[in-house]
């Protein structure tokens, strides 16, 4: 009919017909019947995935078996269930409890395609990865896959308030419906758990890591196992924000001062309390003494402190703190971007073996483009945990098209030296670097109450593409592209290839047009809708962005040299010399790192003040040619999609020109200096840009937070 | 598949498959082609919603001709462009610009079904009747329909915030997505429009009337533009609620006084500027001087004067002013229920006749039972306009099943004997009591974000029965219900006949389980979830349950007759002698109007106190046989939408128990007097149920506002 439509609620397990005429009849061949092993609640999971994914690709009724007959057959199998012929060609060591096996084998007695693996959710998960194959139309012969996980917790943080309000949440309202819960199981619960399966996250920090104590309430925790109930037999464990301060204001107690014996006991209590509702809860994720946070400095203690003591309380049952370090002072003047590598470097070693510390990708707040986390690399007897943004605060809400794992890729590789040359991101946090007992990845989830989850359907390779580096930092983010154009929409080579292309591209356009060579947080107040460079009036110079730009008469820049706030003392050396140098600091960190005149002279002979408004117009013709090239993959998207693209680059667009504008106009008020002749002139004047207001923009906090 | 599953998205436009093998046959015949009049926006809405419908419920390619052949044919057409033997068929007289005209005709010259009206809107109308009809499975021989609506405002109230909450919202957010308006269109909106199109609804407010002057700043009228123009080719008109302060807070004038220059001519540009993007704006909502709300009694002047300033604003662009009525002040000490009919009926006559007073069907605030408004009759030289809620306040939210069309019938079926005999509600509403000009009946929205708009699947049902009603106030419910439940789910005779009972009963249940016999209001504060007749600490009297329910160690009820309130005396002499008199006063109002003894013998010769606990048990039971009958209709309905609608019931079931054990518990507080024998054992303490906070319950007005 010609109203059909995709509203993109199932993601990159679409499961549509194989177009392949020839292929169809291959796979119909090779996989007449499956036989999946019994027994428990994820191998019925399993069941109704092949159920539904094989019988969406061929087409046809799919045919279980009740015993394997070993022709033409899927069978998917635990490793201890096989025949000892069928186990000798594979070897179990090799696989971690989350990995697998998928191998095609034809010989005198079989021919099949088999999964195995050590555990269900390992069975689970090389399913996922067996009807992505199929759905990428690769061939199943000579098929020989062996995965396990590079990293052992791969989660999901929800800042997702009790009101179902989404702090940085542009993808609509929580998904989480805390009023119907328990009763209620929405079907989104079972779906969410569903895609992040798929994909390998096996955790998830359901609430906002600006806490509130009343999650922790019996009221509450009633409707958290309902939905620990719904993601079990997926591998999804749920982990919960502690509140500092909760021991007070749910407990009744009269602090929450870590060495108190009273307050060690009652998260003791209350963690038991938790785990006998939740035996395989995952652990607390905490927000402690940052931006009006409750923490173990109001009690005069210590993060160590802090983190120590919900460590203890969560070890009897093998649980995990992850305490944040994004942390900065209003009581200490030193730039931002030192704080956190100041506060906890120096304890490397005194936490306990169950705690890891969850390290922004950049030293300031999930900007287009930072450098690496110095922390990265200097903290080598501590479990290191990257925390990402999924969600795109400073990347254009919902509404731009940016494909950020270009952006998580870009950071994985980055080179620490901490260990010599190699030692990079990747192998900090998958603990290679350091021999890490546990590892982690926490992304702070783009997902919403919209019908395709994630608001922009281009949003959902970001969710995808985390998912898939969590499992594998050293994945490219072009195969990761690929594979989710192909599952998403389709396999036709004259889309794909156009399309990864434009993916790619997006995340240095949004630099481009947003914050160029090296600038940083000039977003608007509160909301961080668009740009407010001018921004100086608010109680903290850290949040104001003339802090970070630093423009003035002379130039424009913030020096992290030691001639500066020496932020660069904190890498390897190696470091502080190539960003040091300005003959060796790549152009994307040179106003990160330097305080430079207008008339300094970039690589290209032109200008600083020139080289800025050349990168903003950039930016918007970058976004000009998406748009071009999105028009022409008219033929290959289903008109929903399709017309939901066109829109949001429209607005892409135009907030591309109204950052080129706002910026540049702003900034003219210090260089004096007339604009580029590549660049376009500005629509409207600077007082325009400044008038603008927006209270309703989506992701604000809360006010009773 | 085994994983299909309908998620309610397309309402009762479900348009699936005749499954009636020899229908479906005699249908294809009958409908071999289509023909639809060319031109306009309105008529490629018609060919779209016929290629949609036609399609799928003949599951077949929808053939369109460029012209009639009058064969085996649909043929949509103006009434002026039918042939003069086409015409004598219809009489154009009978028709309202809205009405239309549904024949199939076979003579000589002729075999097929016509529809035809003398405007476009009118012609759609029709169409989506005539898709009624098929997917009702009714047979097209013989077919002769008229339909002129008898209401002419039949409008949506969306309590709709800004920030996209939705106060009283208990299916998601905003469906308006102000944030990427304009340039973004949901498919939702076009969805929205086509539904309140196929059920005759002409009008939307957009926001709350707690409303914010912003809306009425050229940034949010841009966005509203954007949602006018989505809606114009579905005859639906959009309205804003004005806040009376306005002028002061986006004018930048010192006051918003009625009668100052300033603010006429203010009113006067802001309504031009409003006009000169949405040529067919409807006006202007307004509730003031109300819950803290502002309005022209801030300045010494009164509602009169208020109406009347816009009014004459709107005059010129043919709009119209909706007041509320829904007024009562915490410096007037009479009962709440008399204030608005002594606040409005004395100005009976004075106002513009652009001006309808919107009043709530019942004196109180939306309660599961009240009898009719008294301003219903008392005000003839002016148009009233009846309030719905549809929404569920105060009936269960989205987890109870309750048919609302039920409440509304009785409301419009009810008596006000103010010329006589027989002057029900309807007739004033409709206008044929006092041969008003123009006329209106609202509903406050019960949609949002939720997959399928409402939440409760059966809160579909109660957004298509009140669009119904509001087409024709005469309506019954049953019809309507049976209507909503073959569009919607099936046609089986096995699952109507049971669900449409359940349905019909299901409003006396909720009655009976929360406020029975006459009681009100003795909601939990600020949210309305949950009984809390105990509540007496709020600031203004009247929004204590205490202040409606009086129950002290004599007995319980208002007493609103002479020895009382007196309020009885707003109504008609015939109901004051009916309902002040004890023998004839019916059951359901009886502590409505009576303050009574704990042993007061009812009509069955129990007393009062063993009746309230029947009633709350019957309530309980009643529930109980909905689980019942709901089970038995699995094979009827997709696991989907039985899964979910179980899952609720359960919930009501829970809550209902929870009302009918925390109200006898409190109650038991002052009667001293032993449960009834049929009552089961409350299942928790007084104390537990007054305990219970639910801080984060949907719906609340935000703090902002």
């Amino acid at each position: 009919m010609s109203f059909s439509m995709d509203n993109g609620y199932n993601l990159w397990l679409n499961y549509s017909k194989i177009d392949d005429a020839s292929l169809l009849e291959t796979y119909r061949n090779q996989l007449q019947t499956v036989f999946v092993t019994d027994g428990g609640a994820t191998m019925d999971v399993i069941k109704r995935e092949l159920d539904r994914g094989l019988g969406g690709l061929l087409q046809q009724e799919v045919r279980f078996e009740p015993n394997p007959t070993f022709q033409n057959q899927l069978i998917v199998s635990r490793y201890a269930e096989l025949g000892e012929d069928l186990r000798t060609l594979v070897d179990p060591a090799d696989l971690t409890s989350e990995g697998y096996f998928i191998r095609t084998i034809e010989n005198k007695k079989h021919r099949m395609v088999l999964i195995t693996a050590q555990t269900d959710i390992g069975l689970l998960y090389g399913t996922f990865h067996f009807l992505r194959i199929l759905q990428m139309h690769q061939a199943l012969d000579g098929l020989q896959v062996m995965e396990s996980p590079k990293v052992d917790i791969r989660m999901l943080n929800h800042w997702d308030n009790l009101d179902r309000t989404v702090e940085r949440g542009y993808a609509g309202f929580s998904i989480w419906n805390w009023h119907t819960l328990p009763d209620y199981i929405d079907q989104r619960y079972i779906d969410y758990a569903r895609a992040n399966a798929s994909i390998g996250i096996n955790g998830t920090a359901l609430t906002n890591v600006n806490a509130n104590g009343l999650v922790l309430t019996p009221h509450y925790l009633e409707k958290v196992k309902a939905l620990a109930d719904v993601f079990r037999p997926y591998g999804l464990k749920v982990y919960l924000t502690a509140r500092f301060s909760a021991p007070i204001e749910i407990g009744g107690l009269k602090t929450a001062d870590p060495l108190d014996a009273d307050v060690i006991q009652w998260w003791k209590d209350k963690t038991k309390e938790i785990y006998d509702l939740i035996p395989d809860f995952g652990g607390f994720l905490v927000k402690a003494n940052s931006e009006g946070q409750p923490g173990p400095q109001n009690y005069g203690r210590t993060h160590l402190d802090g983190a120590n003591l919900l460590a203890d309380a969560l070890k009897p049952h093998e649980g995990v703190v992850i305490w944040r370090a994004f942390v900065y002072s209003e009581h200490d003047d030193t730039d931002r971007a030192k704080q956190a590598y100041s506060e906890f470097v120096p304890d490397d070693g005194k936490y306990r073996d169950n705690v890891l510390i969850q390290v922004k990708n950049g030293p300031i707040d999930f900007q287009p483009r930072e450098p690496f986390h110095p922390m990265f690399g200097a903290m080598p007897k501590t479990p290191l945990m990257m925390e990402f943004q999924i969600t795109k605060e400073y990347l254009g809400f919902a509404t731009h098209l940016v494909y950020l794992p270009k952006l998580f890729e870009e950071v994985l590789r980055s080179d620490t030296y901490q260990k010599g040359k190699g030692s990079t991101v990747a192998k900090v946090v998958d603990g290679s670097l350091n021999h890490k007992k546990v590892t982690g990845m926490a992304g702070v989830a783009n997902i919403g109450t919209d019908a395709n989850w994630t608001g922009h359907p281009f949003g959902q390779a970001d969710w995808y593409g985390f998912g898939r580096l969590a499992w594998d930092p050293y994945l490219d983010s072009g195969t990761i592209a690929e594979e989710w154009l192909r599952c998403t929409f389709t396999n036709n080579e004259n889309f794909v290839g156009p399309v990864k292309k434009m993916m790619l591209e997006s995340r240095e356009a949004v630099v481009n047009y947003m914050n160029p060579l090296g600038l940083h947080h000039m977003f608007d107040t509160g909301h961080h809708y668009g740009p407010g460079p001018w921004v100086d009036n608010l109680s903290r110079p850290e949040w104001n962005p003339v802090y970070y730009h630093k423009a003035d008469d002379e130039g424009i820049g913030f020096d992290r040299t030691k001639t500066g706030s020496d932020a660069l003392s904190q890498y390897a050396p190696e470091l502080g010399e190539k960003f040091g140098n300005l003959e060796t600091c790549p152009e994307e960190y040179l106003l990160w790192f330097h305080h430079l005149p207008w008339d300094y002279q970039l690589k290209n002979g032109r200008t600083l003040w020139d080289g800025l408004g050349i990168k903003y117009q950039q930016g918007v013709d970058q976004v000009g040619d998406m748009i071009k090239t999105w028009e022409d993959m008219k033929p290959f998207v289903d008109e929903y999609r399709h017309n939901q693209v066109s829109m949001l680059l429209g607005i892409q667009l135009k907030e591309a020109k109204w950052w080129r504008d706002a910026c540049m106009l702003y900034f003219q008020t210090y260089s004096k200096m007339d604009f580029p002749k590549e660049m376009e002139k500005p629509e409207n004047t600077l007082e325009h840009y400044k008038s603008l207001q927006f209270p309703f923009a989506p992701g604000i906090r809360p006010t009773w937070n």
